[in-house]
């Protein structure tokens, strides 16, 4: 539990504290944006008014700021159209979303050790409220997906297969489109968490067998917080979580039926929208592949330069292509309580990384680390090589001072 | 219905028009913001990490900016402590959080012709799922709260009342005060829908004896859009809505007891609620009472000379002291629908101001508004009277030109 904050201790920002903070924590948010994400928000903020509820041109631009959004997720991701992607504050909201829409009292579901209390937690009170039966596929101890067993998994009644598309305590990635075709043989929807991945690693959610997307905008694409998702295949039969005003057939009792209005209940956060715009235009004019092989490249020499540490225990699985893994390296030194060498590595190196557990909590029980929890080291590819061995060189002369 | 426009026609913002724009649809949003708005955003853009979940600097940034908003917010709204705020998207996710959050099976509610879909359709959707009765307070035909009627709806099981602070199509305040008051003799909840008044006249939750109160950042209150909250008086039960990762607690199965984390699921929109902390603390430091009494000045001004357009018909009462109004001026010019009226202000005077329903379906019943809808002037102190007197004189030309 987090220590509460007083806020009179608040300063301002310490600018030179700050530049030479070494900021591996990129998987709970990425710190750098490009410029036009901060330019696209600006200028929204001063001119856009409330989409979809006025016909003056303030209004319209709000409107086709969503509408040009919500084209370039659907390109992004391979969607079906742009239509089919409704805005969130985050990739939990769009999760909650996808399992209240679609599971139904008596239904099962099956999920993994590897999700998220973003998923975890919806099912749970799924369960209480609604009967849904819950089968998990299980982790190894290093964290790796037992996928050999979903198959067993299936009974009747399975409405859906919900998985993550990479962990984000291992940095491991789901076979989606292997689990997807077993799924869909079960007549069960996909529904994939891309929290992890989305503009990590490409996602393609028609070549993926994605039923129900949901993604963030601030982590790997890039945007502001407060920005996420969901997309819904045509064909897929979703009820709205949160109800209310949508500038449309009013007199309704129930929201309407088309997307993405059934699921875009109240005014939308238009600059935090503008601002993931703008990044996934940028990310596009990437080369993707060169990026993500850059992360790994680091994630790599950083694990090269810490392997030989004693006592260290690394979680997840190091083997196979880039394509198979996001730039995530989690450990733990001897029995240390991984807050401990957390601290540390900030005190002294300004090194920023998290510890204790990822709100994953079925992984950490696999894993044995339910008490110490994972120091997880995060990586994009805005960090240089001198920053990763900065932190490998501090690591390993903590380790040496503790063990 | 709106038409769905194509991006393709995107064009970067005129500024010669919008400069010469006159806005009065600050009741959907407000454009003007102060300066210290967009500099908080941009500063937690470049600087935030995410709240709650590191112990570096940047995490404790977003942790403190979350504190310092929540402090803010709470002072505001005379609210019993800080943590009794949770932060959500917009009002209409306060609202479904409050209502799914306290009605339980069987329940009864009494709610208000005058609410907004964000309470009505919730309502609907918990009369289907929950056997929740609904009993609802008329409105007259001026769109009037029959108060005196309030008393006689309550039952053995009436759970809470939900009623909005103004109506958005009228600009009528309700004496929340009053009917708190009648709802705890029946040990019921008063829930608020404060998204016209925050920020425009006084709220103190305490003195109105608001147990559930319900706001939206980007309007009166000047915060950015994708802002909002739901305050809960101490005692008050409330389950979570939305459930995933708090940062805390990440082995329980449910959402933390303790406020705020209980109904925080997920990364907050930490650059727009630095947005809105910094427009609250602008607003405390205003004469808010000269404020409204110059925002009201405004909209009688704009009354008097609009009053005799031959044909001309006003929603809502504009008797009584300015206290028991928000600058909202709603109306009809004979039978001409009220987009034909709004689309004609803006070609021919660049005046945005919203026409329609206005979200709010049993109040335009009960005006007999349902085809036509009403146009909606809304103010804010930004407005000058030259702005007023233009689109004054516009819609007596357009009256003419169409009766």
């Amino acid at each position: 539990m987090q220590e509460r904050l007083d806020s009179d201790d608040f300063d301002p920002v310490d600018d030179a504290k700050r530049s030479s903070m070494i900021y591996l924590d990129n998987a709970a948010t990425t710190l750098w944006k490009p410029a036009c994400v901060q330019e696209a928000v600006i200028k929204a903020m001063s001119s856009a008014g409330n989409p979809g509820r006025g016909i003056y041109q303030a209004a319209e631009d709000a409107e086709k700021i969503l509408l040009q959004a919500r084209e370039r997720v659907s390109r992004y991701f391979h969607a079906e159209g742009a239509e089919r992607t409704a805005f969130t504050q985050n990739a939990t909201e769009a999760l909650n979303t996808a399992l209240w829409g679609t599971l139904r009292e008596g239904d099962h579901v099956i999920t993994t050790a590897a999700e998220h209390n973003a998923v975890l937690r919806p099912l749970y009170a799924l369960r209480r409220d609604r009967h849904v039966d819950i089968s998990i596929l299980p982790v190894n101890a290093r964290g790796i997906l037992q996928m050999e067993e979903l198959h067993s998994l299936f009974r009747p009644k399975t409405r859906a297969v919900v998985m993550t598309h990479a962990s984000n305590v291992t940095g491991n990635v789901t076979d989606i489109k292997t689990a997807s075709s077993i799924a869909h043989e079960h007549g069960a929807l996909m529904i994939t968490d891309t929290a992890q991945t989305a503009g990590e690693i490409p996602v393609d959610m028609q070549e993926m067998g994605i039923d129900i997307l949901c993604f963030t905008g601030h982590k790997g694409l890039l945007g502001p917080q407060g920005t996420g998702g969901i997309i819904v295949r045509k064909g897929v039969q979703i009820d709205p979580l949160l109800r209310g005003g949508t500038g449309m057939q009013s007199f309704d009792e129930d929201m309407p039926e088309c997307l993405p209005e059934r699921l875009e209940a109240g005014t939308r956060n238009v600059p935090g929208i503008a601002g993931l715009s703008a990044s996934i235009e940028w990310l596009q004019a990437q080369d993707l592949h060169a990026r993500h092989h850059r992360e790994m490249a680091l994630a790599k020499n950083f694990l090269l330069r810490i392997a030989d540490i004693p006592g260290i225990r690394l979680y997840g699985e190091y083997d196979g292509p880039d394509e198979r893994r996001i730039p995530i390296i989690s450990l733990n030194i001897g029995d240390v309580p991984s807050g401990e060498i957390a601290e540390l590595l900030w005190e002294s190196g300004g090194i920023a990384v998290r510890a204790g557990a990822h709100c994953a909590p079925l992984m950490h029980i696999a894993q044995g680390t339910k008490e110490q929890g994972v120091v997880r080291f995060s990586f994009c590819c805005h960090n240089t090589e001198e920053e990763v061995e900065s932190a490998a060189l501090l690591l390993r002369s903590i380790a040496q001072s503790l063990i």
